[in-house]
């Protein structure tokens, strides 16, 4: 257990500590009425009070606001602001924190901000804050990811998912499971100190049904996982066909009432055009495949090179063949070729241009759903139809738990594996002392979800996810 | 007077009227750690606490903050928030306000402003809760403009004009101006009442040198305005030259230490790349022209145009010449046109790639400076050659106030105008009753600055410029 540390007990406010003040603009960055300067640690009040006029911050009480000037180190003033206070612990992060509020400009806010570190105080990290928190007991680290997921939420049920997550349904579940091995290890460590007399105290037969069962609810929870990726991330979804088919057409259709909250995700390259579509709370990302089709082309070449990976990393694939031309036989090919490359990806063949489509009989095609864009019907039809093709044979409930994170996922397979193991060590007679290193491994792989067991390298990864403020 | 309202005198708390509640995100908008909705208005804390759980928001005093969560109509959880309550006239607005302070995503701000609207509070217009602020007395028009200026200021510079301004030194002056006119009025106007008697009372020496002094101050702010353009909105400075001139690669090196804060600007096209620069506190906006001359070519023919537009809009010119080609007798014709069609624009005239330069004795040629990218100390002296050149024959003066609106540079002019026809009246030996039309006239235009005198149409115009949420 080396490089392991136990993280204070959450409800034990007595184990704050006040680290050195760090402080960071806590607000999105950008033009608004107001931006907010938050600024955690030891001496905070005393240090910001150094920079404003107006008031005696020192000698106002907690969670009490202050109108006045935050002047620099020439008596200057930088803006006008308002300074609330919070008195450890009785705050985010649990120490003594000010959070200013100024005018919502770039620079001035930046001016603010540059005034308050020119006092020695430390700009934070990102997720420094959250992670205070979580090292003053303030909450479980599973909770201090879900800050980090309701503040990137793209779906009102990624938003839900977030939420639940925050208020601790995850680590009530977690907890539920520990509490089960930690009874079934004391049965089992109370032989230990026995051995030799070759007693048996644990009623196997008992043990058994703890352990199966608690397999069966630790698969349950990982049966979410597909589903909590999906909500939290959203569906990949791509559009195939050969140009004029309707891409175009279709995802102007798809997203066009709704263009407010359509934006075009950053760092995406111009091959292929991503744009976010919630439908029923639930994220659809689009992508148009500008061409899949072999080519010779150098630079063409680049972009069925990604509309390849698009295609391979979706979650759903729709293929679109205009009803207008007859299908040639090299168009069924590549139907088929796509339809067996998608696996187990689900794979929709959608008729589009059904109000233009030519009178085939004999089409051989297996068309999902026959559309056209100018039929309103239709395309609430096609987006019910993505919807329950891409979450078919995946657990979904909006109102249960669903696991989001690969990070929990992980450590959920690690300790059914262990469980498993213990199983294997019943069925095979093992004694006591291997059970009790299987189910103590268990406990471990568990308790990296809260974060009762946890490391300096994970608590890193976690919280450098966060953005800078939070 | 019709149409025109006298605002509140803005020390006057009395006068607080109480609207209506609106509520808007007054953060920028984004993903952050936090954001701000601000409500205002009738009964704005008795609205919220309906959504409010944790403590009763009525009972509690101004300025203290208060942990809770909003729940919607169905007593569900939206956020875990903090509401900080002002009561009136203790606010930014002079009404009664909550800031809730919830987490900072986009989608989940965006749901707690829906459940506080739909407490049957409206959404905010933009500026609305800075327009009831100043319609409170809480400050006076020029101030509220400020507020905008402060939050878009794209430069230290700006940043400090804008400060000023919010300081309230425009209004100083303005009100100064004011009361020389009252004074002057009131000397007029009583000679009106004894009319008939043909009485002088206002001393016609005195009240010239009064206007002839009033008017010269005006001149003084006024010539401030043309500096205080560039310092608000930036150099608009163009690069031109042949392709390979080193356009790109003097940009480059201009604003590549400061990339952090160099951004592209929106809605500008791919035709022209504008970037922001700023230098010694004032900003530039550095135009990379793709191509100035006449082109057989349709597409390139648009960029020509937008280029050619982008040159007759700028604020500095530089001319590039590479000086490891010999000019050719089109190049030299170019220049000249280029600097006469500058007019009054300062033009620069640089010769670049000076490591690599031609030994040309008899070059023909009046450069500015020659230069290498390569070169530091060079590239600093482009640097202040260019702001020199940008504000040679400016008022530059780093304290003084700077007037940097158009609305008020033309309120401005209008006083004068009014001011120099009763020093002409005064010429004219015309009567009191002409005096006193010209010098109530200039009342007037001053007091649109302030916002003493003010109509409806005026205020839609200033208030729209805000963003939603100020």
């Amino acid at each position: 257990m080396n490089n392991t540390t136990t993280a204070s007990d959450p409800t034990d406010d007595a184990t704050i500590t006040e680290r050195k003040p760090i402080a960071a603009i806590a607000t999105p960055v950008g033009e608004g009425g107001i931006a907010v300067i938050r600024v955690s640690g030891k001496n905070a009040i005393e240090k910001v009070n150094e920079a404003f006029r107006g008031a005696d911050l020192i000698e106002k009480e907690s969670h009490t606001v202050h109108f006045g000037k935050i002047t620099d180190a020439q008596g200057d003033v930088v803006d006008e602001v308002l300074a609330t206070l919070f008195h450890a612990p009785r705050s985010y992060t649990g120490e003594e924190t000010v959070e200013i509020s100024c005018h919502g400009g770039v620079l001035v806010t930046q001016a603010v901000l540059e005034t308050i570190l020119a006092l020695g105080i430390q700009p934070a990290e990102a997720g420094e804050f959250t992670q205070r928190a979580f090292l003053n007991g303030k909450m479980e680290l599973s909770q201090a990811e879900a800050v980090a997921d309701l503040i990137h939420a793209k779906s009102a049920k990624a938003l839900d998912s977030a939420h639940q997550q925050l208020e601790g349904r995850l680590g009530e579940h977690i907890r539920e499971f520990r509490q089960q091995i930690i009874d079934a290890t004391a049965m089992v460590e109370l032989e230990l100190d026995f051995v030799e007399e070759d007693v048996e105290f644990a009623n196997r037969e008992q043990l058994r049904e703890l352990l199966a069962e608690l397999e069966e609810e630790i698969d349950k929870l990982l049966a979410t996982y597909e589903t909590g990726r999906l909500v939290k991330h959203g569906v990949r979804t791509v559009f195939i066909g050969l140009p004029n088919a309707g891409k175009s057409t279709l995802l102007n259709t798809l997203v066009g009432k709704d263009r407010a909250i359509v934006t075009e995700i950053a760092g995406t390259t111009r091959d292929t055009i991503d744009v976010d579509w919630s439908y029923e709370g639930l994220r659809f990302i689009l992508t148009d495949t500008a061409g899949l089709r072999e080519t010779e082309d150098v630079v063409e070449a680049e972009g069925v090179k990604r509309s390849q990976k698009a295609f391979r990393e979706a979650d759903l694939a729709v293929y679109l063949k205009d009803l207008s031309r007859e299908p040639t036989a090299a168009e069924r090919k590549d139907i088929a070729r796509f339809q067996k490359a998608a696996g187990d990806t689900p794979f929709v063949l959608i008729g589009t241009k059904k109000d233009i489509a030519l009178d085939l009989e004999d089409e051989r095609m297996d068309y999902d759903l026959k559309i056209s864009a100018l039929e309103d019907e239709k395309i609430a039809e096609l987006k019910k139809l993505m919807k329950q093709r891409a979450l078919e044979n995946k657990h979904y409930d909006a109102s249960s738990l669903l696991v989001t994170s690969s990070r929990h996922r992980d450590a959920l397979q690690k300790a059914r594996q262990n469980v498993q193991s213990a199983l294997q060590a019943l069925d095979q007679g093992m004694t006591g002392d291997f059970l009790s290193i299987d189910l103590r491994s268990a406990l471990k792989d568990l308790g990296t979800i809260t974060g009762e067991i946890t490391n300096e390298d994970i608590l890193d990864s976690i919280f450098s996810r966060f953005c800078i403020g939070k």
